[in-house]
């Protein structure tokens, strides 16, 4: 192998891939990217079994072939190097020569047969998605992904497909966060409709979708999509993720929203989290209760907190409010989870009564009104 | 204990409190902060009994008092208001009262009467010190200061007196920085001379250097600096900090600085970190060693490192030399910790012989000569 490329491209492949790569003493391997000429490109792929990562990148080949190379060491190296000069890499017995400018190294590395295959995408993509809007929806739904590995259906982010919409969820049991997408006919692939006749619901690894957030530049438009035989593929900017799915069945949580509430509070963002994050300061390490009293004759929210250690507090914060006044006990977590990555400066907090789910919604500036598609749940604590 | 004062005030002296005040299971005072009225002022001092920091900002007293209160709560409710309102304090029953705006709080505390005794200035300040220079000066030393308990000497920052100049040095025993600071009179206090006449060499403990970079901020002028009965006393604007001073006998390191060397090279600053930082990647996780080539022929000085697991890497980078050829073999920490804080361009790098102490200084932009006022001594790796 020998080749020319710039080093903004060389770097940016090493940064998509060099993350899933890690020390395993059973196979060292998975600790190198490999390195790859394919159609006049130079091609790195990295892998954890779990999850494959290809990033592809210009080149001027001189002499195919292929090398595996520790992804440290690679990175190390390269991020070091001043930006001016491209790099020429050449591969032979195992080592693999780069020089820059007056920089130069030899990397010794493995042999690139031993390295495992990651899945080729046979067929085209399903659908697209718009990348910004999907890196937006996964910074609300990946705070209720379980850690739990007993039930690792609940590990995963749940995705279930329609003809217009795709719904994305996470659930831990205690709290839900769910965002409703809509697809319209051109981010459609020619086969969308056919693989939606077969299947309505998988369940895709939330490590999977870190690695996407990562990757995923603030350039990036659109985010191809693929599923076959068991594996996912996104391709975002060229770079493309290959990732297992995760069996099991999801739970069918759309029953468990509730539609209709007696009570509907509207307050400021910034205020109700100010205000949940100083009453969590003083519930005891314990317990961790706070209490919301939602009082509409006063228009007021008020939260409060309190331990035998610390002491008390209090805060009333002005609300918009319809129906019954409600008090009602939560883990103070479970309200900041749902609340914080809103972007709306104003939030519906939505309530039967003390022992039923209470939802969270986003407001929309202008109308007032609710904005349907995310909806978070969150199960107060029973007094 | 009844008063009012800004959240901007408060904010800050809890910021310049809190860090030094922990969990301390055998005397849970010392994980609070005393707020104590003086003088028409409200005073906040904590204490882990080796550095004290008091810090007096401007209230309107109503009612002389005091209680001490846990740092991290006070902290938590402080620190997450917003920034419109003021605060009002009222303590009462061992209870401390807080209420800003619409939040409020009432946070058990701890008697007053059993907080540790702070030591007290007696007389006036010794001498005072730029606080941006001590604090540039600073990040040159720290990273010299060890961490090895059996030689407590060599955990803090020597500091020698003299009429006109002020030396502060550290080290490891492996490697040395020492900067002078000249010392005007105008800085002197009335009995800076009758102080040196006894006592002309003190240590530091390298922490309380650690907590006055953190308080002293980027508009801070002067730095005030007393010393009485093996304490020192720093004052920056307004905040008072108290240190022990470490006993024992620090080495005479000024005789182990070469004044004299074979040669001299002046290369970039940037260049060599970035090379050595690359070598140091190569090295095996054992040895850790990298060569410097200084070669006067091609005016170049050649950083090399190689290893059996990784392989080798060499670049080469032009340099300004004098002298005869030199091969030396160093630790790349402590080549990178010696230049990395350099604010100029361009470093030289003295040696000797390839078993004698190799010196690093800083280069002036304008006329090319070494500054004196920094060095860096490091000792090379005998191959």
């Amino acid at each position: 192998m020998k080749l020319i490329c710039t080093q903004e491209n060389f770097k940016r492949a090493i940064f998509n891939t060099e993350r899933i790569t890690g020390k395993q003493i059973t196979l060292p391997i998975l600790g190198n990217i490999l390195l790859e000429t394919e159609k006049g490109r130079l091609k790195l792929s990295a892998t954890n079994l779990e999850v494959g990562v290809v990033s592809t990148i210009g080149s001027k080949i001189e002499e195919e072939g292929k090398i595996t190379i520790p992804s440290k060491l690679l990175s190390n190296f390269v991020t070091n190097l001043p930006t001016e000069d491209k790099i020429i890499l050449e591969a032979k017995d195992q080592i693999l020569k780069i020089s820059s400018g007056s920089y130069s190294a030899q990397i010794k590395g493995l042999d690139a047969h031993d390295f495992p295959i990651i899945p080729k995408l046979e067929n085209g993509f399903l659908f697209s998605l718009p990348a910004q809007e999907l890196k937006e929806v996964m910074s609300k739904i990946l705070v209720c992904i379980s850690l739990n590995e007993t039930r690792p259906e609940l590990t995963g982010v749940n995705v279930l497909f329609s003809d217009k919409e795709i719904s994305l969820a996470a659930t831990d049991s205690f709290r839900l966060a769910e965002e409703v997408i809509t697809i319209d006919n051109k981010e459609k692939g020619d086969n969308y409709a056919a693989f939606i006749a077969k299947t309505t619901s998988i369940i895709i690894p939330a490590s999977t979708f870190s690695e996407i957030l990562r990757i995923t530049s603030p350039e990036a438009n659109a985010i191809n999509i693929a599923i076959e035989e068991n594996q996912i593929f996104f391709e975002i900017e060229g770079v493309l993720i290959v990732s297992r799915l995760v069996n099991g069945k999801y739970p069918e949580y759309k029953q468990i929203i509730p539609q209709k509430f007696n009570t509907r509070a509207v307050l400021k963002k910034e205020d109700m989290s100010r205000a949940v994050k100083i009453a969590s300061a003083f519930t005891s390490s314990k317990s961790g209760e706070i209490t919301f009293s939602i009082n509409s004759k006063n228009k007021e929210v008020v939260i409060k907190s309190q331990s035998q250690e610390t002491g008390e507090n209090l805060t009333k914060l002005p609300a918009d409010i319809t129906g019954p006044d409600q008090e009602i006990v939560f883990n103070p977590r479970y309200v900041l989870d749902g609340i914080n990555p809103i972007p709306t400066a104003q939030v519906a907090f939505l309530v039967n009564n003390n022992s039923s789910p209470v939802v969270i919604k986003m407001v929309d500036e202008k109308s007032g009104n609710v904005i349907e598609k995310y909806t978070y749940v969150a199960m107060p604590i029973k007094s």
